[in-house]
């Protein structure tokens, strides 16, 4: 099931909201199951480089069904996949974007945060993500 | 004065309405005046095509401070710079481009609409432009 | 001999100054004789449409040793070379950029000059071409 | 306030004066607030490769609103962003950026200098900086 309108609209609101409260200004970005845009958000005030990182993240999530930065296990220094972040188009393998699944387990798409550090963009994803859950139930 | 996130909700909901009330599934991309993406909105059924068409139709707008369909005076059959529709990455010269513009003239950015015929489109865009308007009131 | 950086100034302020003249915000791009920008200006107010113009301009008649509206003649409709426009990263096949020739016949450069009509782009470009070969003397 | 003609061309003249004290070929790179370029000057002698890269130190600044080296505190070995560099068309992690501010704290554009080494490259963009201060006065 792809995601919707309706749940993208519900994750950036809370994904919103937790930037808010953190006194920060987020961009939100939100792709589907194929890494197709469907919905972005850009707080007054951050910065444009972080447009693209979010964009990045939520692709590195969905490519790989996982959270952007498990990505780094593969690529690290010594892990098995050397310079795998070159690949499609250039990988964030770093905090921030969170595939998301239905109940089934079949992927929905993904979201990616930038605008804080990698430690506040995660905790905003997270809220984004507890957002997109709750539409399902 | 660049667009605000409050601009740029209050022109998704309303071009989303109007395309509602048309019965299509449209696609809404905001840029900023520097042509950077402020906020996107995909709605379910929209054709993937139209995500990249939606957002060229901006940026055709911004970048030249117009509707996007007024770039067609310029490159059609017949006119002065031919293949014009090759810069800038490649333009959209038809209906659903409009840039927005403050009261005092100065450019805030843009909105691009696809998912309906032209025509439709632009109805929708103008819905948008009615709503941008409204915010500055 | 290729183009200095004293010639591309040279260049930039009498193309400036015919614009001014002429009332328009111009944007007047220089290529050396690898096609590779020299200098660059952009007066306040030109769209931000016309950077890639005025580059492509410039690049089309570096590339190709000639005026950039010559190069229609080979692409145009009838003409033995359809869609040429679509070389070289896409062609801009309308006035404003010249080909800057040393006296002894030997390509120095080029300048693209786009902000206006082509009539008047052209206009401002040859000044700037009149304002090389006077440094030439 | 976006960066002005008359600003840009301050900053090329003590920069290019700089680096000729210095005795150094240099590229400057001036954009503006949206990262679109407004100006640019290439002294004679500087390698072709240096055109890239104080665009790159340029657009890095003005993404990020910092000196172009500080965005390597982030993407440096075990940095929180990994791989950072990729995002946005590539980065340049290192000094010869500097985003310009205006006296109320607004983005006003960034400069980018490459030519010599990195530590030349930076005196060579604080003297740009300064002159734009300058004008500000």
């Amino acid at each position: 099931m792809p995601i919707s309108a309706h749940n993208a609209q519900a994750i950036i609101d809370h994904a919103e909201a937790k930037a808010r409260e953190m006194g920060l200004a987020a961009i939100i970005a939100i792709l589907d199951e194929g890494g197709h845009l469907k919905a972005f958000h850009r707080m007054d005030g951050a910065v444009l480089g972080s447009i693209d990182i979010a964009m990045r993240k939520a692709r590195t999530a969905v490519l790989f069904q996982c959270n952007s930065e498990d990505v780094w296990d593969y690529l690290k220094p010594g892990a098995p996949a050397p310079h795998l972040e070159l690949s499609n188009g250039g990988l964030a393998p770093y905090g921030g974007g969170i595939a998301l699944k239905c109940p089934n387990g079949g992927l929905a798409g993904s979201l990616g945060v930038s605008g804080g550090s990698i430690e506040q963009d995660t905790k905003i994803a997270k809220a984004g993500l507890a957002a997109f859950e709750a539409t399902l139930r």
